[in-house]
């Protein structure tokens, strides 16, 4: 990793109070931000990022100091109907790839080294047992890889970019890995259409780099862009932060290519924003984690960037008055909101402390929004977001705020959202938890959690109490929660105190368990405090009918 | 029917012509209107419309004097495990649901009347043999139902509004028509989220309105809105008029509660915006055209109702021309942009011709081209049009155009659009077709079809000939051709002039044989222009997993 870059902006500080109607275009906001720059391309949004093995933020620890899965889910048993590896089999996989993409444990002398980062994942909580590490570089490479693994019941853990949240990218034994990072081609781009197709490989901000150069953007982003793959966003459904301008991969996704178990090649890459031609087949595949076939192309529908951005940061004394921002933001920003998030001042206070950062804004506020607006024009856009802030200020719905009037500008506020997640993991680690809650009551449960956390003598500043915080921030404008509890260490009794609680919580509320960042390992279990047993029934069906050896990703998802 | 009201309208001409700058804001468009108002209540856009037995536009002809389905496809057989209907059947849904809702053909005096809308299509092509028709009224009674044709081997064809195009929703032989119209009542609408939760047999333009008055709009519009059922749009994956705006409903329906034919009730109403809890099972059900299960209510994301509409109406001299213009609009528009329609001369002679409508420009064009933009802000729009027309009329794309300047000259200018389907049917019949190809090569299909009609000596002024014209209108947005070949008689020698030619031309460019419209009946045979083999066999898959009995809409889809 590289060392980190010390970033030191001058802007001036924003002018806008709720006693003297603002002027926007003569804002000048202020602060001096110190922070890393690499975030984008060495970790997750949502992951706790690489912390060395002191609790600090200059280094990932080595993969063999992360406990293996089958020994922090003891009860987890290893498939017998899965045969072992063997000689025979590495043969194979060596004979049809080259052994550069069919990478065995301990052969070479740096093989264990080769091996290790495709067992665990960058949360550092799940670590796998895999000995053998597949490339493939084609569809008909993967098709022959599962078919062979198909017919002598090899199991298979699919993976792209490794940047998942839940597990679901990192065996738990001793199943193959296949990674697509060797399928990293972009196939083509329409400039007219916006319609790209690529191999599943390609690194999700390779493909938003490409299409910057041609007017267009990718539909997703997330903090991990910067190793996160595009088959691997489709697979798991992905989020970000562009769902609410963009809507979800279901409709942005046009066509799809995948191998199935038997090692059928299921072609179905369409160019076509419209085609009722049958069902819609592909739709099963995004979102199924690598469950029913490994997809290895995606043709997907590309807005054109647009040429004026704006971001402001504002504080607001209430969760009621974030709210309420919100509100007015999609009636003032209308069509070019594209962004709308919540952080907590507890969230923004950690940023501070443990990354050094000085906050855009001076003084306290218990919670902070950001909120971006995307156009074709700059001088509307600017006026539709002093109209908004006008009111946010007039109104009082907003304590104090700040509007980027730069590209860099632009990253810094950013980065007081995107960066919250690897400050959190500082004490040792978080548990981490992503929900789809109303968002009138959204950030109820943390506020209950927390509550909780204390009276059971769990929370606390001393080393005794293993809770550091309980915190809340997320996609508002999808009432998407990311409810995080930093702790000194992993332990049981608070594992106890969150789990099935939250979950009960957030089911009585019809809301979902996992919002963005799918099933994989860890919420397998808890699946049906979102599906109900007919829906569970249906979804098993589908996994029988595609997989009914149940080679792909086992002992995850459902 | 109601008498047609004739609109006449005193709009001023456009002032903005190649020659000088124009000032959008004075431009004052001059045309008389003279045409009837019903269309969107008694007509699909895409439909032939309701010709009387003399071919005019005065009302319907009864649906006695339609062809039997099974006359113009004598090569279809019932199947004979389907169970033929006997008095114990009738005795039992009578039981269950009162004679209101099980209606008998022939058994009351007005019966046959009663059943008769049914068995028939609003184009007059397809008609069933249908005895028994039943109006279920809650989700437990279309379950009940269900599982007792499942047991007794009883074939059902679903049915919402009846206003497709392909013969989806009408029997062939006997099936029981299982029509959607009783339940109709929305469940809740949540102002905050946009979420609206309704019953499948709700109108669609009922729903808009709905939600019209709460400042949301529902992501789907098409000129059949005043017939057709929600449940319906989303069973058949409606495209229609906004999707080049809010996207397909893979994206924005959230939920779906469908009865599957065991009668097994699938309650997947989500609430939530994002959901990565399993396989997005509902996905299966969006364009599966009743085959699978019956959807019987639908969540669904509306969009916030944009305070500013603008159309505007251009002529063009070719049809490269329409394709910078598209290309403008979308750089000059951006996010305001709602709609781009692409309609040919012929379509407006004929829309002059047989409707008598005063065109809203002077003069002919070979094409016209109709741009809607929705947005908040009226200045921000109107200034962003003007930039956009200035750009198109400077650069001598557009020839000639008109903007509206108010709700009725917007209702106006679509009528140049909407009603063309209605117009076409004049003749006698039309063959429709609507396709997906690329943008670039949309219009050379329907100049090619033009030529082989010429050519093969079937088209032409006279009775001799069957042929009127080949004309080409639709979705330029979207890549979406509807090609319409009006006739004076349904004729084999002009049916196989067109088809599978059309099909094969389509299917050299990747296109879609059925873009919006879906299978149904009509298309049923076609598939493979569209999906390979492979992609065939998956959707027979699922299609066996959820009606092993194949007991839901036969004879249709695949």
């Amino acid at each position: 990793m590289a060392a980190p870059t010390r970033v030191a902006a001058s802007l001036r500080r924003a002018a806008f109070s709720s006693r003297h109607s603002p002027c926007i275009k003569n804002i000048r906001p202020a602060l001096q931000v110190r922070w890393k720059t690499e975030a984008t391309t060495s970790s997750s949004t949502e992951s706790v990022g690489q912390l060395d093995s002191k609790g600090g933020l200059d280094g990932p620890a080595p993969a063999k100091s992360i406990k293996f899965t089958t020994e922090s889910y003891p009860n987890i048993e290893r498939e017998s109907k899965f045969a072992k590896l063997s000689e025979k089999h590495v043969q194979y996989f060596q004979k049809l790839l080259g052994s550069d993409s069919a990478v065995l444990d301990g052969v070479t002398k740096d093989a264990s080294e080769d091996i290790e980062p495709f067992n665990a994942d960058w949360m550092r909580k799940f670590r796998g047992h895999a000995q053998l590490v597949l490339k493939p570089s084609t569809k008909e490479e993967v098709s022959a890889v599962l078919k062979y693994c198909n017919d002598n019941m090899l199991a298979v853990v699919p993976q792209g970019g490794n940047t998942g949240l839940v597990g679901g990218s990192v065996p738990v034994f001793d199943e193959i890995v296949l990674n697509l990072q060797k399928m990293n081609n972009i196939r083509s781009f329409d400039e007219v259409s916006g319609i790209l197709v690529a191999d599943a490989g390609v690194i999700l901000e390779v493909a938003d780099n490409y299409l910057a150069e041609r007017q267009h953007i990718f539909p997703l982003d997330l903090g991990a862009k910067g190793s996160c793959q595009i088959g691997g966003n489709v697979s798991t459904n992905a989020g970000g932060l562009r769902l609410l301008r963009y809507g979800s991969l279901h409709g942005s996704v046009l066509g799809i290519e995948a191998v199935l178990p038997d090692g059928t090649i299921m072609e179905d890459l369409s160019l076509l924003r419209k085609n009722n031609t049958g069902y819609d087949i592909k739709q099963l595949f995004i979102g199924s984690e690598g469950t029913i076939g490994i997809i290895t192309g995606i043709s997907i529908q590309c807005p054109r960037r647009s040429p004026a951005v704006n971001v402001a940061y504002f504080g607001l004394e209430s969760y009621e008055q974030a709210q309420k921002a919100f509100i007015a933001a999609k009636a003032y920003l209308g069509e070019i909101l594209s962004a709308f998030e919540m952080m907590d001042g507890r969230t923004q206070k950690i940023l501070k402390e443990v990354a050094g950062v000085k906050l855009p804004l001076e003084g306290d506020h218990p919670f902070y929004c950001l909120v971006e607006t995307s156009g074709s024009n700059t001088d509307h856009d600017s006026e539709k977001l002093q109209n908004f802030l006008e009111h946010v200020m007039e109104s009082e719905v907003v304590s104090d705020g700040v509007l980027a009037e730069s590209q860099t500008q632009v990253a810094e506020l950013w980065a007081c959202r995107e960066r919250i997640t690897e400050c959190l993991g500082h004490w040792g680690g978080v548990y981490k938890y992503d929900l789809s809650i109303p968002i009138a009551q959204m950030y109820d449960l943390v506020e209950d959690i927390r509550e909780r956390m204390t009276k059971d003598g769990l929370l606390g500043d001393t080393k005794d109490h293993p809770v550091v915080d309980v915190v809340g921030y997320g996609h508002m404008g999808d009432a998407n929660l990311h409810l995080n509890v930093p702790v000194r260490r992993f332990d049981k009794t608070v594992e106890k105190a969150l789990e099935p609680y939250l979950y009960e919580w957030t089911s009585k509320r019809n809301g979902s368990i996992s919002a963005e960042h799918g099933l994989g390992l860890s919420k397998k279990p808890y699946v049906g405090y979102s599906k109900s047993e007919t829906m569970i029934k249906l979804m098993k069906q589908i996994k029988n009918l595609y997989d009914p050896n149940g080679i792909l990703n086992p002992y995850k998802y459902i």
